[in-house]
């Protein structure tokens, strides 16, 4: 604490990544990468702009990556933003659309940054309890409101809202920005992009974090209406002109031009998570029914904190949260088969020995 | 305009970089990046990251950059902060120090973005005008403060400010954080990097981008004492967790182990900025003493404006600025040898045409 702070960081309470640690040695299935790598034509593109260019700025517009952008998703260019990872776009529509005199809405179990949002910019929230399934009641929204987040699928429930749903939420709430966060939705679900043509209070986010498998690069974007945009860009340019270097918008290009490479991952990681699902289903876990590349599961007797650490123990690392209604759950990444089954292999005997 | 947005984003003025043209065949000097390109070694480190990990999140400390910046000048590793570009480790101590209930100073002509940042963060501020000879004087900032930011060398104008001022300006302000935004120091100043240790109330930041050729690559760092950094930390935690990509932190680190290509391209750019200055001389240009890698000059009889344009139509790019007391001034980076000669051959054209 010191007097030379601006006193609201005196309250500041940050958000707590999962752990990144040094260890090469670990089965790391704590923060939900993508399991297989990028895509080889992605590394061939970064290393071909690995050059004396590098001491040129980047286009601070990243034209390329919002070209390939909306394309890939057929939608006009004005309506697409790119950030440093989907956390710095949530964080400028936070603070483009979110500060009014109404609180915003979201779910009381999702992304615990939205909180960490709020605290930043002096938001007001309520927090909407999710129902006995784990699963969004949009009819719980009808309320006044500056704004609503939805994760979805959701994080770390990975339970999925349909469509029909998020069109309910929209057309209910036509005087504010209903953010639809989709950083896990090419795992399952359908995503709301296809929606943003018909309704001026949407703003889709997403990531190429997970699906994409480029979490060390941080590219995020948004697809909205373009005065939504507007809003995002004038914050962007407010706050940092080149968020995204230049090797990280000629990834971002190259991924979504390799679409075989995308499917072929995407379809393992699914069939990754069933192959999980059935084996913690074996051992006695509940599993939610996740849209995601992870599963939120507790098993029938055994506490989820001394699971966690008894498989760290055993080198494997996996999420467990100590909040409200999740504190016996732990959060396991979908990784490749030979990891999904170490984790499996291993509870397997922490379970039986207990 | 929208009823959506939060109410400050309708009055937000976003700042505008300087062009980065899509074109390839122009000599551009309008940006004062780096005419040479990265340390070799650099791009070597960079190439060898380019592999599967980059599916994984980056150290969301970047410790091995802070250590590596740590180590270059010799101070402990918790009196460092590191972010996306300068830009964004500026943006993050506008909000973390200079909310207070008095306006912040800084000079009537220096970087255009610190008044943005105001603006983003509803910060009070004061400009301070530089003198006749476009320099600072300390005793200009006596004045009650809620902060007080100085670039040093200042930018568009090139000046240097004494290490003795600054420590002036720190003991006149022990109340409240003064920033030195170090962007071009490397240049031809000292850094006030060594005065750290002596004063609470000092925050230094500097770029890769310009000494080191990096800005494709956005890294930028804060140093000061702990209690400083920590404020940084709990803003860019609750913001973005992994601003640094993973190739911008291998980057980083190898940029400050070539220590010979640094002095060699450094004594090559501050010998182009000499040899630009003499020959604007020659042509009835008064220059601005620089320590940076531009300098900002006036032709006798010919507006800056019109020479601009000139000079476009050569393929020559320059910054002018249309602001008060500097609009009849061109900003020149220092280009390669034969960028400086081809921009001095079509400035005496221009200027024995008219």
């Amino acid at each position: 604490m010191s007097e030379l702070w601006s006193p609201f960081v005196h309250g500041l309470v940050p958000y707590v990544p999962g752990e990144q640690p040094k260890l090469a040695k670990l089965v790391k299935l704590n923060t939900n990468e993508n399991p297989y790598g990028p895509s080889p034509a992605v590394l061939d593109a970064v290393r071909a702009a690995t050059n004396e260019d590098l001491r040129r700025y980047p286009d601070p517009n990243a034209d390329a990556l919002k070209q390939a952008i909306a394309g890939y998703y057929a939608v006009p260019v004005d309506h697409v933003f790119v950030g440093n990872g989907s956390d710095e776009v949530l964080a400028h529509a936070f603070m483009g659309f979110f500060q009014h005199d109404k609180p915003i809405l979201f779910a009381d179990i999702t992304y615990s940054f939205y909180k960490v949002y709020c605290g930043l910019y002096g938001i007001d929230y309520e927090c909407v309890p999710l129902d006995d399934m784990y699963g969004i009641n949009v009819a719980d929204y009808a309320r006044p409101n500056g704004g609503i987040i939805i994760a979805n699928p959701n994080a770390p429930t990975g339970c999925l809202l349909s469509l029909t749903s998020i069109e309910a939420l929209l057309q209910a709430n036509m005087q504010s920005v209903v953010l639809v966060d989709e950083a896990y939705i090419d795992f399952g679900g359908e995503t709301a992009i296809g929606l943003v043509s018909r309704y001026p209070n949407l703003l889709v986010t997403q990531t190429l974090s997970k699906s994409r498998s480029l979490a060390g690069l941080r590219i995020g974007f948004a697809v909205g209406q373009p005065h939504l945009i507007e809003a995002l860009e004038r914050i962007k340019n407010s706050f940092n002109s080149y968020p995204l270097d230049r090797l990280a918008i000629v990834a971002g290009v190259a991924a979504f031009r390799d679409e075989d490479y995308f499917q072929q991952t995407r379809q393992a990681v699914i069939a990754g998570r069933d192959a999980v699902v059935s084996g913690l289903q074996a051992l006695g876990f509940s599993v939610l029914p996740s849209a995601a590349n992870f599963v939120l599961a507790q098993h029938a007797v055994q506490p989820a904190a001394a699971l966690a650490s008894a498989l760290r123990e055993q080198g494997i690392i996996v999420r467990y949260f100590n909040a409200p209604r999740i504190d016996n759950f732990l959060r396991i990444t979908i990784g490749k088969p030979e990891e999904n089954a170490e984790l499996l292999q291993a509870l397997q005997a922490i379970v039986a020995n207990r």
